[in-house]
């Protein structure tokens, strides 16, 4: 029998770690890769030039330590890993002052620096300038595509993208995507890296911009602004048809499985004969982007705002961190989607133990 | 300190329960209406044509008392509710041959049947005919606009939306439309009823198509549709992308309390001052719908066949419950979001029991 959660990344897991990383820009993304790569025992060098740099990443590594306590895969009394995992120690973190300082004894480099094309190959010539020739630098762009980003760099077939989703030691996914020039041999060693971080990647087989992911994301989003900017809805509205509903069905099956379940016997067949001509109606077609003008932003802060209520951003964070450990351990029982991906982490832990 | 979670049904389940309910349409959608009110101790009778309807009651039924076992609402050996819940009878649930026999006794109709302006209106003129002047008929539609649905109804202000969320017995998200003939009174009786139900209705407060969930879901589905139809993802792998990734955060935020964790410190105002600018680029712009030829109906029905396997549907449908059951109890562990609404429930059948 077929298994019904395909998920490729069952036996993830099972690539070797990385002997150091760099991290170049320490913003939300950044410094959870680098908690990420800590947790796993990596040590981690950090370049950011801002001064909140050391507090983002202290904060991150704080709740990336809490959250896999609460998994199970670092004992809670030490923070060193429990016996039930392993012994190696966490890797260290070290903030530096200079990009060549952090990259140069990396073999792999993280760039999270801000979507602006120029600033990421800026940073390239930086990197490279100090960085052994055969080191990957993997962008987390969300959406850049790779040949661009590629496009000045003296050794172009060692960039590929290695889009994350935050929190990043928590979520499994990361999209890997090849540019025109990337190798082959680039995209196996990330691949592999990333998965025994126990992620789950996914390789995009075609170089579109957004990727799979943001080209998801930003449809729903879009739409989601227009609710707002013609009163359809508040954001807290929006959330709680999200939350109470259909995001629970997306957080286990995605949209496609959901709909297989939802044509009754007939399967995604009948759901996709029976459903399809509906997108045609006009309720689909409203697909221009609403203007951001300041009056709008102010209508969307003031509404998260009453949402999220005075919680510190630090709080709400805690929160949502809580309930994915918990989301994640309930789907790990199940041996479903991204509960498989924490299976096979805590498998590779506890053989390195 | 303000509620950072602010369903606005954490207090849900305060209302009275129906008299007794009948259902129109005994699809997917409609046995599980019938699933949810038996499980509260309320008598249903339903009415469909077709002769699988009471295959398609009976597995319902079964499915949504194996969930609410799980739940810790019914006792796992008699089927009861448990001593912990409360002792009333699970309702009955009969079918009837004529319309009229299955509505003459109830105080809420759910019409459940095909999305068809032309063919809901034939429905409420048989069902006008034979139920109670003041019995409330909530249509199941994802987004016809209930003024169309009363044009032509006698008594058109006891039409309302009532659109849930498959599986019906799980999800507590219920929208609640009003149609511009629709009184006050309609809608407030539906969303005590949903209440009681232990659902969390949410008033959508501007008619449009669609309304506010399936305005979301089609748009993150058309864009989906697009990535198969171009070949830049299977099925499956859009599938992963949304369970290992991004799923996870809206099962428990939404969409806009996620990115006011996206943030950094700066909360949702430096998201949106510095990703907003996004939606702008060519990613977001591919938002024609793609025909739905039979070569590509093919494809679809091809990739969702290999994703799932050999799996028959109801297998299917039973691991999306027992996932479901499972993040609902995680969630309600941590008082957020759907398992606000669980715990509601469970307090109101302790109460009454």
């Amino acid at each position: 029998m077929t298994d019904p959660c395909p998920t490729g990344h069952a036996d993830a897991a099972d690539g070797e770690l990385p002997g150091s990383v760099a991290v170049v820009g320490a913003g939300v993304i950044g410094a959870a890769w680098a908690a990420r790569w800590a947790l796993c025992g990596v040590d981690v060098e950090v370049y950011d030039p801002l001064p909140t740099a050391s507090r983002q990443v202290e904060s991150t590594l704080e709740a990336a330590r809490a959250a896999w306590e609460r998994l199970g895969l670092l004992s809670r009394e030490t923070g060193e890993r429990s016996e039930r995992a392993h012994a190696v120690a966490l890797g260290e973190v070290i903030l530096t002052s200079e990009v060549g300082d952090a990259v140069i004894d990396a073999v792999l480099i993280h760039e999270c620096v801000p979507e602006r094309v120029k600033i990421k190959q800026a940073v390239y010539a930086e990197v490279e300038a100090a960085a052994a020739p055969d080191a990957v630098i993997a962008s987390s762009t969300s959406g850049i595509r790779p040949s661009e980003l590629q496009a000045e760099m003296q050794h172009p077939e060692r960039l590929v993208v290695g889009h994350p989703f935050n929190p990043v030691y928590l979520l499994p996914l990361v999209e890997v995507v090849g540019g025109s020039q990337t190798s082959e041999l680039t995209i196996e060693r990330a691949m592999g890296w990333f998965n025994a971080a126990g992620m789950a990647p996914l390789r995009v087989r075609s170089e579109v911009d957004g990727f799979v992911a943001d080209r998801l994301l930003e449809a729903l989003w879009r739409e989601a602004l227009w609710l707002v900017h013609d009163g359809v809805a508040t954001v807290a509205e929006i959330d709680d048809a999200m939350r109470l509903g259909f995001g629970l069905r997306w957080a286990q099956m995605g949209v496609f499985q959901t709909y297989a379940t939802a044509g009754g016997e007939g399967g995604f067949r009948h759901f996709i004969e029976h459903f399809g001509p509906a997108l045609q109606q006009p309720w689909t077609k409203l697909t221009d982007v609403p203007e951001l003008t300041p009056e709008f932003i102010a209508t969307l802060i003031t509404q998260s705002d009453e949402q999220s209520g005075d919680q510190p951003v630090a709080e709400l964070c805690a929160a949502r961190d809580r309930n994915l450990v918990d989301l994640l351990l309930a789907l790990e029982a199940n041996d479903w989607g991204a509960g498989r991906s924490l299976a096979a982490l805590r498998r590779r832990m506890s053989a390195a133990g």
